[in-house]
């Protein structure tokens, strides 16, 4: 098991930085403004790992190398930069930090940051739908499991939830339920996306993929709660405590930190266990089970 | 000439209302306040200039009974209200009345209006992606329609532009580039939704009906214009004046009131010259154009 994934993530980190760059130019955006603010906000030195997750889904199903892979995973990141701008607006999560750097609506202003992520989210769906050489059946398929992942059913879903729980006491299964929204969902579409951009996934490899991407997206999000109390403001690029001081819910507040840590600890074994029918095609999604539990930012 | 248009616009209103509504249950929103938001937004009386166009389009090339006529005015409309809300917002226009109702942000708060923005744009394309009983070729043709429309290289750019050019002098061909990416690459969409949805536009129709769109795109703005300083805010269901409050440049402005209405009837001729080549199937599209010049809000 040799497998080297600091090379893995840096090899996908730079095909999705590539994919992304081509998927702005494709914008044809009149506005420099407007266009900077939208390069900056989906190019501004992200981790990438919905594109990882892409990629790995495809390379799981036997092919990664589809030009299609390339625009779904560009697709997914720039809806996940979309919204990252809008969280970090001031009448949202109002966070002046994203990734050690000033977020969008600092850099520039609040308008071009709410006009930034909208128009982040035209291009995603642009960039899927005008994917060349491509079946039609292949490209409605990424854009429809896109759509409900990020829409009123998911993504912006669990964001209101967020929101709506700041100085509330919610339960364990609400908070579950908040996160399975927020982020869970995308983490899925964005497996998903990479197996059906393939051309080659079955139904029984997409089933357990979906499995994997639940225990992967719970995982992250624990580690993240884990890790805005024991990592500080350096390490992890955002503020530090960012969450507590909003008094929001986390698996630390709810569970305590030992708890929380074991949880992650088991959900990472849920991950590879949901895996146990590939072969060393899965081996990249194996290595970033093991990554998201054990990073330290 | 004995068409009744005020009953077409009336019918295409029912037709447009039961359509949105329809496809914001298909939302699966499980978060309550944020889908009355997006029910507040997409369903507060608006004129449904924008689906009655999908459905005039339709007409024109002959078959406007088809269901992704519906979904096509369902999703531009939704994609036209998610605008609104955000264009209303305090870091954007910051309007307080839209159609005599409080803006969305007002009737709920800032954080969800940004949300009920965001879920509405991703809803209409879900809506498009999930038509049934529609070939593949035309559900990616309307969503290519859309996205192209609305995003960095369309609608989004123009608020840029206009925003932009709020105490800034600029030409007239500046504030026509402004409003051709604002509202007119919507309009033209719409039109051109409608026809593919037909599925039986032809390469010379789709030509007309750009031309008649961009005319009526123009008009109608230019109309916008002359309302915000002739008619009264009961009357526009919105602040009167708000334009020359926030110093933004109008075609008003710019030419004077007088060449302003002269302008107008002038795209309203355009309007009719494009359609020549149409029988009676263009009956709605001519009527509206009419309408685009002569309505008093």
């Amino acid at each position: 098991m040799s497998f080297d994934f600091p090379a893995y993530v840096q090899q996908c980190r730079e095909r999705a930085d590539s994919a992304i760059a081509k998927a702005l130019t494709k914008s044809h955006c009149p506005q420099k403004r407007l266009l900077e603010a939208m390069s900056y906000s989906a190019t501004n030195g992200g981790k990438r790992v919905r594109p990882l997750l892409v990629m790995a889904g495809a390379e799981a199903c036997g092919n990664s190398a589809s030009p299609a892979v390339d625009s779904a995973a560009a697709a997914i990141e720039m809806m996940h930069a979309y919204s990252l701008v809008h969280d970090d607006l001031p009448a949202m999560d109002d966070d002046k930090l994203r990734r050690g750097l000033p977020t969008c609506h600092i850099a520039f202003d609040e308008a071009t940051a709410i006009l930034a992520g909208d128009a982040l989210q035209s291009q995603a769906f642009s960039e899927l739908a005008e994917l060349p050489n491509c079946p039609d059946k292949i490209k409605l398929q990424l854009i429809q499991e896109l759509a409900s992942a990020a829409g009123a059913a998911g993504m912006v879903a669990g964001q209101a939830i967020d929101l709506a729980s700041v100085n509330q006491r919610i339960s364990l299964a609400q908070l579950e339920q908040m996160h399975q929204l927020k982020t869970g969902r995308i983490i899925r579409a964005a497996i998903r996306m990479g197996a059906i951009a393939s051309g080659r996934s079955q139904p029984d490899q997409l089933r357990a993929l979906d499995d994997y991407a639940d225990a992967i997206g719970l995982a992250f999000q624990v580690q993240d709660d884990i890790l805005d109390v024991t990592a500080d403001t350096a390490t992890l690029g955002k503020q530090q405590g960012a969450d507590e001081e909003l008094n929001k819910p986390t698996y630390v507040s709810l569970l305590g930190l030992d708890a929380a840590k074991t949880k992650a600890e088991q959900l990472r074994q849920d991950a590879h266990q949901a895996l146990a029918a590939f072969g060393p095609e899965a081996l990249a999604l194996r290595a970033l089970a093991d990554y998201i539990v054990q990073r330290a930012h």
